[in-house]
């Protein structure tokens, strides 16, 4: 029982490496290469431990961390879709629901269970816990972006607007990140990376 | 101030970025290429979580998880040390050393503190959340040298007498994960993978 309990465990640890062969359309801070989904993963749970002094609302840390290192995995069958895609975004959650069936069926219920719950928890993106963890999954692709000279918003011909709707729950969830997020924005409209339109 | 203290934990989130480009020795499961330092710790980080049942004594998951997190943060400076390399061991400590006072000391007073705490905590591998972290960081790579049937034993010509020692004190911390990963050493040493010596 127990034995079968831990395999389980094991073949979803090793079904989840794939999230490493998983790449967004981010650059590293180097701007040597894109970034993939469990560097992305990694860099948001310290992230969440470091800045949770800013969230406005009390969030609960080790559960912000857990749901933000597994908020991806869904893309092992689903792909990443990239922030400004529309097109993709029309079949992405179908997609990714399918995904999370699957994926998160792998473990032992109960934290198969879990799991789920946190990820739809992420995607329902009402709860304090919630938009702090999208607070995060915003601002460090826009943290990467600027460090690399704005390249992937230049590749995409990303403009303000939609830069502002994706991040329009920021302001209500950090002013200080907001503000810090805001000020890289305005310099990228001036350097000519993101369209101001 | 307070805007001072954020531009210090952003100037360290942007600098550890560089671990995405540190590469380990262990291949990824599919065995197509090796895997970096961040990509190892945010599948760590959810293995902590996954397995904390099999851990003897009572573990601070929360803690665990920041602590696998950052534990190879240093190898920014210092490199990674691949585990049976003995020349690189000999001044392994004091480069790492260096680079945990210049890495940490990077974040506000509290924060830089408190990770250096968790990493000497870490190192000195006394602690029950310390030997936690340590199995998992060497669970991890035996499950990944599993999957991708042993090239990195075979490229290093590991001795199983090599694997047992790094893995001496994972059978205190949990007799499953013992276990399980015994049975993994003999079988790649029936494989041919490991020396038997």
């Amino acid at each position: 029982m127990e034995a079968e309990r831990m395999k389980k465990q094991i073949a979803f640890l090793m079904e989840i490496d794939k999230v490493k062969n998983i790449f967004r359309q981010t650059y590293l801070a180097d701007g040597k290469r894109k970034e993939n989904d469990a560097e992305h993963s990694w860099h948001l749970a310290i992230s969440a431990f470091l800045l949770k002094e800013y969230a406005k609302e009390e969030v609960d840390v080790l559960k912000v961390i857990i749901m933000v290192l597994i908020h991806d995995l869904v893309e092992i069958d689903a792909g990443d879709t990239y922030a400004y895609d529309e097109k993709g975004a029309e079949t992405k959650r179908a997609r990714e629901v399918a995904a999370a069936e699957r994926i998160f069926g792998m473990l032992p219920k109960d934290q198969g269970e879990y799991f789920r719950e946190l990820w739809d928890e992420f995607e329902e993106y009402e709860s304090a816990d919630a938009k702090y963890a999208h607070l995060l999954d915003n601002f460090q692709p826009l943290l990467l972006n600027n460090e690399s000279n704005g390249i992937s918003w230049v590749e995409h011909n990303v403009k303000k607007s939609q830069i502002y709707k994706r991040n329009e729950k920021v302001e209500e969830t950090s002013e200080q990140v907001w503000k810090w997020m805001s000020d890289i924005i305005d310099r990228h409209i001036e350097l000519g990376h993101v369209r101001d339109e």
